[in-house]
C-alpha cells in the first residue's frame, strides 16, 4: 500500500505549531491520572460572553445558514472598517475588509497573495511558528531578525531587521504585541519599521492579533506611520478579545488590490466564513462590551500573579508586559541549576515532576547564532489564578531544590 | 500608490468560482427593481435543521468555544468513520478523517499535499471551476477530460480520460454525481475509473459532495472498487444533506499518511473548523434525520417540475437525473431561434426580459475543440416551486416569441 502514495516535495518543508505536540505530550501525562498545569497553549479558558452566543443563535434560527458573500457579509466588513478607523485612524471602507474563518487564514492569504518563489521574507524569531512554515511551504526564503531582552521588556531588533535585507526580500512580517516574548514598538521603531518597509518597497504584514489585549496604555498601530497603508494587510481576529478562539473569525484588512486578491482566494479555499459567527462577530464588536472587559481585566490579575510567582523562584527572570497573555522568562540559571543545557529533557523533567506544562524558545524558532540565553514561555489565558499559584508552586519547589 | 503592491505571478493563474458573477449581476438586476428568478447558484433556501441549530447552541453554552484538535473533534471524526463505512463500506477509523472548514477546502489540500509543479491533474470539463483553478494556482498542469450526452444522463468519457494521460500525470479528479451535468458513473465505469487509476498509479479526489442528494436508486462509491482506498481522497460535505451551505463543516477522508498532511495544512492554515458547528455536524449524522428527508422531498419536487416545464420549452431539452440538484439541459435550438450564438448576450437578455437567473456551460470551463451544443445549468436548491413555475414560464415566453 505505501508505494501508492506519493506526497509532494513541497510537504517535507511544513511545519506545525509546535505548542500543539506540548499540549500532546501534557494530555498523554493527565491522561495517566496526574494533575497538568497548562501554560502551554495559547487557548483560553474563559467562556465567550453570553450575547455573542445568543447573537448567533439568533443569526441561526433567522436562516442566516446560506453562504455568504466569500469576503464575509458587509454589516461585518463595514463594522470592521469603522473599529478600525476609530482605533487606528484609517480611511478604510468595506472594500478593504476581507473576513476569514480565523486570523491565521490571512498569514498563508498574504504570502500567496504577494510572494513569488524565491522571494525573501523577513519574519520574527522568536516568532508565531507558522510564519516560517508557510513561507517555505509556498516556495519562499524565511529571513529570520531577532528579538532582544531591553530594560522593561523585549523588543524588535531593527538594525539586524534591516541588515537582513538583500535584493530578493520582497515582504516583511511584524507582529507587534509579540507572541511569544510580549514585545512591543516604541513610537520610534514603528517610525523606524515604517522607514525600512518604505525604503525598500516592501509589502508588510502586520499580525495585530494582540492588540486589544493589553493592560495598560494605549495600543498604536504601525498602520498609521507613513507609507503604510498603501503597503500593508492587517491580521485580525476575534479570538482573543472575546474569548472566540474556536469560533474561527477573523479578517485581513488593507489595500483594496490586494483584499480583492484575498477575497478571491477565500472563493477557492473555503467559500466563506461560518455565516452565523459573522453575525456573532458583529455582536462583539457593536454590542455590549462588559463582557470582553472582564476577560481582560481576569487576564490582567493572572499576568500580575504568573510575573510574581516567576520572578519569586531563583533563576528566573521575568518581565511584566503591557499586552498579549504571554511570558518570556530568562530561565538560564534555573535550567543550570537544575542541571538541564536542553530545552526537551528539561520541559520532560518538569512536567514529570509538577505537571506544569511549557513550551520553550525552541517551539518559536531555530536559535540566532550566538543565542546563549535562555527561555520559556508560559501563556496565561487558559489557566485559573489557583493553578497558576499551584502550578508555579510546584515549579519552585522543583527548580530550588 | 499603485506601485506599492505587487501582487504575486501566480495570482494570475486564479480563478473564480464565476456562479458568484452570475449571482452579482442577478443582485444588481433585482436592486433596480426587478424580480429575479435564481437557478444560477447551488446555495440552498431550505432551513437547516432545528435539531441541528439546538445542538449547535448547546455546545457554545456548554463553553465549547476553544480550539478543537486541527483534524476535528474526535466524537465527529469517529462519527464520520462509522457513517463511511456504513455507506461505502470502508474500514475507516478517526486516523482517516480531518473535519474541514467545508467541503471545498479539500480540493487545494489534496493539491497542495499530492501535487508537485508541473504535475498534470485530469479533471471533469465542464466541472467545478475551482479544480482547474487551484490545478493552476499552485503549478499544476490541469488537464480536463469530457462529460459526454447519453440516452438518459451525462457520463464520463473514460476514453478521453485515458487517452489524456501522459507520464506526468499524477492524479486524478472525478466528481460522480457531477456538478453542472448530474453525470453518474455506471458500475461499469467505475471498475474502469479503478483500472485506470490502478494501472496509471493515479491519486485519486473524489468529491463526493451529492453523493447523499438522490432522488432515486442509491449512490455507490468509487471508493469501493479495488486499489481505490489506498489512493483516493473524499471530499465530504454536510452543506447539501442538512442545507448547512452557509456552517461550512465538511471533511477529507483518506489514507492516514495523507490526512495527516492535510491535518498538518489545517494546523498551517486555519487551525480548525468551527468548535461548535463541528457538534452541529455531529447531531447531523447521529440525530433525527426527518429534517434530511424533507429537504431530499422538497428537491425531488423541485426538480419534476423543473424538467417538466424546461422540456416543455420549444427547443430544450433536459435529462431527469436521478441525484444532485443540478440541470444541464441542451438549448442549442432555442438559442439559435431566439438569435443568439453566445452565451453571454444570450444570458443578459433572458435576465433583462425574464428575471431568470442562470450560469452556462461556460461558467464550467472552456468548451472542448469541437463542442458545438450549447447547455445552461439551472440549480433548483435555492428557489421555491412557485418561482419555478413563474420563472420558466416567462423563459419560455421568451424563447418561444
Amino acid at each position: 500500500m505505501t508505494n501508492t502514495v506519493h506526497l509532494a516535495d513541497r510537504v517535507g518543508k511544513l511545519g506545525v505549531e509546535t505548542a500543539f505536540l506540548v499540549a500532546a505530550k501534557a494530555a498523554a501525562h493527565a491522561a495517566r491520572g496526574n494533575r497538568v498545569y497548562p501554560f502551554h497553549l495559547g487557548d483560553m479558558n474563559l467562556p465567550t460572553p453570553g450575547n455573542i452566543i445568543e447573537a448567533a443563535y439568533l443569526a441561526m434560527r433567522e436562516g442566516k445558514n446560506g453562504y455568504t458573500p466569500n469576503a464575509g457579509i458587509p454589516q461585518l466588513r463595514e463594522a470592521l472598517a469603522t473599529e478600525f478607523n476609530t482605533t487606528r485612524k484609517t480611511s478604510y471602507s468595506l472594500d478593504n475588509v476581507a473576513v476569514q474563518p480565523g486570523g491565521k487564514p490571512v498569514i498563508s492569504k498574504f504570502l500567496l497573495a504577494l510572494m513569488n518563489p524565491g522571494d525573501e521574507v523577513l519574519y520574527p524569531n522568536p516568532g508565531f511558528p507558522i510564519y516560517e512554515s508557510q513561507i517555505r511551504f509556498h516556495g519562499g526564503v524565511a529571513v529570520p531578525y531577532p528579538i532582544l531582552p531591553g530594560e522593561k521588556n523585549f523588543s524588535f531588533d531593527l538594525d539586524a531587521m534591516e541588515a537582513a535585507i538583500t535584493d530578493r526580500t520582497r515582504l516583511l512580517i511584524v507582529n507587534d504585541l509579540h507572541n511569544p516574548t510580549s514585545a512591543e514598538c516604541s513610537a520610534e521603531d514603528r517610525r523606524k519599521i515604517a522607514e525600512i518597509a518604505v525604503r525598500h518597497n516592501l509589502q508588510v504584514l502586520l499580525d495585530e492579533a494582540y492588540f486589544d489585549v493589553r493592560y495598560e496604555g494605549e495600543s498604536v498601530s504601525l498602520i498609521q506611520e507613513k507609507g503604510m497603508v498603501e503597503r500593508s494587510v492587517i491580521l485580525h481576529t476575534f479570538s482573543k478579545k472575546y474569548a472566540m478562539t474556536g469560533w474561527r473569525v477573523g479578517a485581513a484588512l488593507g489595500p483594496k488590490e490586494i483584499i480583492d486578491v484575498i477575497a478571491k482566494l477565500n472563493v477557492n479555499d473555503e467559500s466563506c466564513t461560518s455565516h452565523s459567527n459573522q453575525y456573532a462577530a458583529c455582536e462583539a464588536l457593536q454590542g455590549d462590551q462588559a463582557g470582553a472587559r472582564e476577560i481582560l481585566s481576569t487576564l490582567r490579575k493572572r499576568r500580575d500573579l504568573t510575573v510574581e510567582l516567576l520572578n519569586d523562584i531563583e533563576g528566573v527572570k521575568c518581565y511584566s508586559p503591557g499586552a498579549t497573555f504571554y511570558l518570556y522568562p530568562d530561565v538560564t540559571e534555573a535550567m543550570a541549576k537544575a542541571g538541564y543545557s536542553d530545552y526537551q529533557p528539561f520541559l520532560d523533567a518538569v512536567l514529570a515532576n509538577t505537571g506544569v506544562s511549557i513550551c520553550a524558545r525552541t517551539h518559536f524558532g531555530t536559535a540566532h547564532p550566538g543565542e546563549e540565553r535562555k527561555y520559556l514561555r508560559f501563556a496565561y489565558s487558559g489557566i485559573d489564578a489557583r493553578d497558576i499559584e499551584a502550578g508555579l508552586g510546584k515549579l519552585k519547589v522543583f527548580l530550588e531544590k
